[in-house]
């Protein structure tokens, strides 16, 4: 079983992870996971603090010796530069919520009468201990074969049209195509919208699509509802700051059609297995992966930081006032991507060292083997 | 912290649910949870053993003491009409999957060569001792004000225009309308669309929508992304057999808008609160509630049995045949709305238990009165 | 992972488990269940209702097809006949609580004003419950070769003195020695002890020892204090009633002798692996199972029920009065070496599910045949 | 609920925690858990690492604002001084397990074919990161008046006599009295057994006791097996390294007397509550506190790192060979018992959490207030 605890506020000294679960004798390179945190900390509409202050670069401080992981819990830090800017300087109180922000709830629950220290913990920078620990998770699985990427389809009602996304094309557009859209035209569209935006001062969201290639028939079960595949990889999306609705496959699509038109009918490939000419599913059925590609899709809200502000009130003075406005990204939805990147590559690394067994990367390669219906992208 | 397990097969003698960490002192009537589940049961588009074979009565067999709930473990069984029924009769091999059914990943995950096994527990059954649970959940909900509800919003592409769903008007749909629409006009269209694919041999998806009253501000948090409330809800909702896609309030169309449209403007109340004149955010901001009623939608896909099958593989003979058909439903949407209140239900109740505290009805009730901003519907 | 929920009064109408994360494939005899209930239910010391009056016959209801486990959570219910003799006879309310018994904390804790509730729950009744769970986890042990025995090594002050509780010894005494003592002439005096203890009023405790043999080595593991497999058995054994302490091996006598005289040295066995001549640490170094039975032992308390009652408080009145007495047992050693085999065996199973990993009996069987260093008694 | 993961092997760069559900609000001063750290590492039989080379500083990279806890997650890290010193210099290989360590059982478990990596992380020194873990749950009890505190009750067959461990007397060892034993005269004795064995090249064990003061009534429960108190402080405990056997209250003791000589009566305390003259069942009835302190002893075995080494097996000849030595202790009987009033800390922090309810710290205290029969030391 793996499990993780990450911490860390947006303005404190570093984000902090501990992974466990993890098989001995797995190689985790800090370049790679630098490298995603890179992906995740640029993007086209981010804002000054990512593009322009933090680096993000990962330390593991425990959970390996000789290169190699102990199967003891990784953990690691990523150091927060701001901090050391910030030094000696006071944090403002700050007693205007922003609408759809957990400034508000968020200072009923813990009996806050200043929304900075929830806006600390309540903050996307926490999103880059989670990538990290994805990143951890992603190169377990590509020891296996599987692979998880992400594009963008959609930005301030920009919809993208094509082509399709192979696992080569989504591995080709993470250079060089800081928003991440196959369709090159409405790529440009989309970073117009952001622009204009900008200018005007407000905010954009979008859908992001995440898909695992590679991934063996039978990970997830239906026996109980909290173990089905799909339901964990809902809530982890879900639990994504700015995420407001996931769609696995074309569960929206087939909502609306009838029966003959919403499933994947299964052919003979001739050699002894089944294949699929669609997939609609999205690689699940029943809580349990079919062996196709598994895909989820994310819709993020336009973010809640807007330099033109919305109507809010001063919990001082109880009379309407503007809401606060933090030096902040235009639009997010290419890093939300990367994000439900990691949450799809953790769960489907939990379920597959559950299928697997064994501590131990070795045996577990040895019985991945001997799987049938592996397939690889 | 509650917890549950569910247990049951489709045609074994009976469903089974134990229920733990329920404070004591709580009446839960086996009445109110039998009304739950004739919801379930019923609404239009079921096949006949859901409304021919089924009572679906729940038996209290641990929990209680002189009527209140002792907070022990409470167990219940629902007995299966349809295991007296066939007794004798041999259960047959079933060598055909239906796509988009756990046939296919479940033969492969557990080493079957007959789907059978597979269809006794990945079978909607299984929702019936769910919404026996999520009924406990609401008889503890109802002692704070909070009622959670449920309406169709779409079938087969035939969508609801409003009214809007207030809690008066969602209770008054539980009695004598099958379809529970608040549209009447596009209830007798979904209707027509209903009898139409039941003539046609197939099925129909559609979406539920679960509105959640008088919930008070503060349940979840963001502290840790497992701890969120929306990414509870997720997971919980997506793990009801057939739903593809949740989203919580707007959650769809603020994806495509900008800041402005997307967020809920905070007011003062004049009464030394504020208020929200719209509710976008459905209930949740950064995974907290925030006083506001708490809304989720459901998309769920045309079941995979169907009379008029699709292509599939014979897997004794690796050639093409068609899906395996079985009495089935034509349209769950309505039923899987009372499913996704039992999931709600149980969120709720869970997060309610754990902010309140204590093993004691009354001293929950006591703490609950000491917060502030409760509201009721 | 293996996980549980256990239900049931003391006088409610049955107890019922559910038992989630068995593989699929195993079968598990409703015969084999009961002896084991029989075994927990009978033994020299116990009072009328285990011997006169409850039957404790286990019936599925979940979890299985065609005489097998399908992978599906098991669900059972243990029937209690007194529920049923007692119908229409009302509970009387119960001022006195008795030391040593959960009667005044859980009314503390639970708000009441009665011994009675509490006393529903907080029954050793409840462990007829855990005893069944335990039964399915050896059905699943003893296709690896495992088998998980107890004895009784101390009544009343009277000691067993040997000899060595070989596989073979423990099971002989299963049969026609109701207090399973391998020692028979201390046997003798521990009977002599408890028909004293009866004639006087009193209760008595006592000491038994649970061995597992056939334990691969490797279960387990130091990596997360709460994954070490020592830590599991002994939270399992000290949450069985009346348990008052855990030794792990001859764990309290090591802590009074030096390291040369508290270890187990290692030396080659001549056929490529190494061997032990004593099993001072009880199979267990480090948290992890080293292929040496495992044994733990537990400390029993005399129960508090005592028809020669103690003094306490009328919680009616605050003046001193007598312990309630119910119908009761007067050494309830035997009974909880059994109950603790099902703890262990539980432990195990768990255990080994995670580290061979799979849902499916026939993968398991397979991977565990590659482990290195398996052992059978 | 409180979650922790800690991380970090013996020779890495630091030991990492993450503690999870904290409320907001708590101080938890650095010089705190600092001081706690000097107790654990410092003590009577300690060798080089502990007293010369570590400092063991605590510093926290997250969950804190302005002095207090956030009720976000609480990182800390503690560096190993030790790893800056070993720079440059190879890890050797390790070929022959110490009888007694977890050195061969992890070896099989991960598939090593080397002691070091094992030997990395089943290392005492993880316990310091514990410890760290134990002192946040000492500062959240601290504000309810409670405190925990240890004492050592036999060293290498010398037992303690008395006098009765009370607060004070247990406060005044914690200075300037290095094995922290109650009996000065037997604190002489134990002294000089250690200074014996260390000239021997063997180990010591011996006994520890915890006390914890102030606890109120009510915490844990008999509910389901998982929930008491009792289970939760037996597992926790025993997943110290070294420790072998768990003991509540007197539980060897009442283990071999009549039910008279086991309990503690209930006494009318002329207050309108009630009190008792002996606290044998440690202050625990039915898994659920009395009021009474808490008492929990454990019994640690000598360390199986031995200077004149035991007969173990070169796993690379496979032939007899003496077991490696590592620079290391010769008692660590005290520092364990610090070590685990940092696992009952934990666990009664934990319980006081979940029945307090609540994010907030001042919520928990107005609660806390309501409760009935709080006692303090």
């Amino acid at each position: 079983m793996l499990r993780y605890l990450l911490a860390g506020e947006s303005h404190g000294p570093a984000l902090v992870g501990i992974l466990e679960g993890f098989p001995a004798g797995l190689v985790i390179k800090e370049s790679f996971v630098n490298a995603e945190l890179d992906l995740r900390r640029m993007g086209y509409g981010r804002g000054l603090r990512a593009t322009g202050i933090e680096q993000d670069r990962v330390e593991f401080l425990a959970g390996f010796w000789r290169g190699k992981t102990l199967g003891s819990p990784i953990a690691f830090t990523i150091a927060n530069r701001d901090f050391e800017l910030r030094k000696g300087k006071p944090a403002q109180r700050w007693r205007v919520p922003r609408p759809g922000h957990a400034d508000l709830p968020g200072l009923i629950r813990y009996g806050y009468d200043d929304c900075a220290p929830v806006a600390e913990r309540a903050s996307a920078r926490s999103t880059a201990a989670y990538t990290a620990a994805g990143a951890c998770a992603k190169a377990l699985l590509a020891r296996f074969g599987i692979a998880v990427l992400s594009h963008v389809t959609m930005v301030g009602g920009v919809a993208a049209a094509g082509p399709e996304p192979t696992s080569a094309r989504l591995k080709r557009i993470r250079k060089g195509r800081p928003l991440r859209c196959l369709d090159t035209a409405a790529e440009k569209r989309m970073t117009a919208a952001i622009d204009a935006a900008l200018t005007d001062g407000v905010t954009l969201g979008g859908v992001f699509e995440v898909r695992a290639f590679g991934v063996p028939a039978g990970l997830g079960t239906y026996a109980h509802p909290d173990r089905r595949l799909d339901a964990r990889l809902a809530g982890e999306i879900m639990g994504i700051p700015a995420v407001k609705a996931v769609e696995i496959g074309e569960g929206i699509t087939v909502a609306g059609v009838d029966g003959h038109q919403a499933h994947d009918e299964i052919f003979p490939d001739g050699k002894g297995g089944v294949e699929r000419r669609t997939n609609r599913a999205g690689g699940l059925e029943g809580g349990v992966t079919n062996g196709e590609p598994v895909v989820v899709r994310g819709f993020v809200k336009p973010i809640s930081s807007q330099q033109r502000p919305l109507a809010s009130v001063d919990l001082s003075t109880h009379k309407t006032a503007r809401a606060a406005w933090v030096r902040s990204d235009t639009c997010v939805v290419p890093a939300a991507g990367i994000v439900a990147e990691a949450a799809v590559a953790w769960c489907l690394a939990a379920e597959l060292t559950s299928f697997l067994g064994g501590d131990d990367l070795d045996v577990m390669l040895r019985r991945g083997k001997e799987l049938t219906g592996w397939k690889t992208a």
